[in-house]
């Protein structure tokens, strides 16, 4: 298996872009021509992929909106078409797992052999013995939360430690000892850009996954801008509800492609500087 | 539904213990006795429980050992054998979930509606917007990681904030502006007895879930004197491990009982002081 930041990187290089779908499936809000009974969640998904394939750099499946309706069959299926379909592109299984370490042994499984997920996010307040589990997996990637794009992310993530705000207590950990295997990234919310920086200049060229530009408001522009590494990439820029829901109707997965390609002319893609 | 609270307080006066069985299956931990292909793991919690039930305050199944091995159909069923046999003990998942808001709303439904669940297990560190969609469900409980059992529980969770170690921000926040539907809870490890002492010192009669005095290592006997609330109870002191695999021969239910028997000899009982 090629090693999660590898494919990454590929992918970056292959399209340009620096989009990432977030596949968060909404039973009532699913497009009425997909009525398959029992499998439309995975469906609208497969569609969205195939109408945005070349233009992404990843897909981030997200956890609860499968596990709310009793759906992890139809996520593995969908992480299984990735896989055999488009198999250059990174998966990520957004997760948020976070437990005690010999816990987080079987979350680990479950993230990279029970689903295949090349990166799963991780909560990290349990601190390093509880991430461990997952970065033990060289060739996947842990992405820990460090600034989240909620108005909540506030109330700790900015609180100082010694003079310095917990997230980049988060980001220094994440980018030393946290990341024996140099197979770390961090979550930093397009809702804070003047965060992004500040993470980008403690973390070298790690990958930023970054949630919260589309129905969450965050400043797209600002965020390529600030938040680009030194090869003008590493920047996973996540939208899901403003792609995923772009129209109800027919035109569904092609209303999504054109949403991607938006975010692409606004600036999400690589740029050599 | 009666709620949460009321039920652990119930059960802390029907039974006057204060163990709770943690649900921890593990395929190849399982008494070779129980070779039910397929549902060897709900047939081995239903054998604990049925062994436990009228010595326990609540039962708490451990998400990552069933969904490690896509077996969240063993989980649904486990729970609901405890409802419908034992409809007065409380269930709490164990599954540590956080995200942004709108994502939170979907583990709750998971949490609450799919799983039915009496409470659940959740994480922080994304702060008070992402807490608010599970103590929305007022008759249910909410358990808030706040100083873990685990080593790495030190590394950000003592970190000074003004001061203060960020596991007091959490308790404070958690009597405070996070509970005002008065149904949350805090995890506090039994591996630092003095941290329980300060949590309780900070959250009057508030349950306290307490891992970590089993395989751990946790002081059982310092927990349950620095623990107890006022009415001398309080807490819900969690073994899993220990109790569970007790025995792998045939004798294995008899035995876990015999540990929550331990466990109440040694302290984990109700004690009005």
């Amino acid at each position: 298996m090629i090693a999660f930041i590898d494919k990454l990187r590929a992918q970056w290089a292959r399209t340009g872009s620096l989009v990432c779908v977030g596949l968060d499936p909404e039973c009532d809000r699913l497009p009425a021509v997909l009525s398959t009974p029992g499998a439309a969640i995975a469906a609208f998904c497969r569609a969205i992929i195939d109408a945005t394939h070349d233009r992404v750099c990843a897909y981030k499946p997200q956890f609860a909106h499968f596990a709310a309706v009793g759906a992890e069959e139809q996520l593995a299926t969908v992480i299984d078409y990735l896989r055999e379909t488009y198999p250059h592109i990174p998966v990520i299984l957004d997760a948020k797992r976070g437990d005690v370490g010999s816990t987080a042994a079987f979350y680990a499984r479950e993230a990279f052999e029970r689903y295949g997920a090349d990166a799963v996010t991780v909560n990290p307040y349990l601190g390093g013995d509880s991430i461990a589990p997952f970065t033990a997996y060289a060739d996947r990637g842990t992405i820990l939360l460090c600034r989240t794009s909620n108005p909540g992310g506030a109330d700790l993530q900015e609180r100082l430690i010694e003079g310095e705000p917990l997230y980049r207590v988060i980001a220094r950990a994440a980018a030393g000892t946290w990341n024996a295997n140099g197979n770390v990234g961090l979550v930093v919310g397009a809702t804070v850009p003047s965060v992004i920086a500040d993470v980008r200049g403690l973390v070298g060229d790690m990958p930023l996954l970054v949630p919260g530009v589309g129905v969450q408001g965050g400043d797209l522009a600002a965020t390529v801008a600030l938040g680009r590494d030194r090869h003008g990439a590493g920047l996973i820029v996540n939208a899901s509800r403003s792609i995923l829901y772009a129209s109800s109707g027919p035109d569904f997965a092609l209303a999504a492609r054109g949403v991607v390609e938006t975010m692409i002319a606004q600036g999400a893609r690589v740029e050599p500087s």
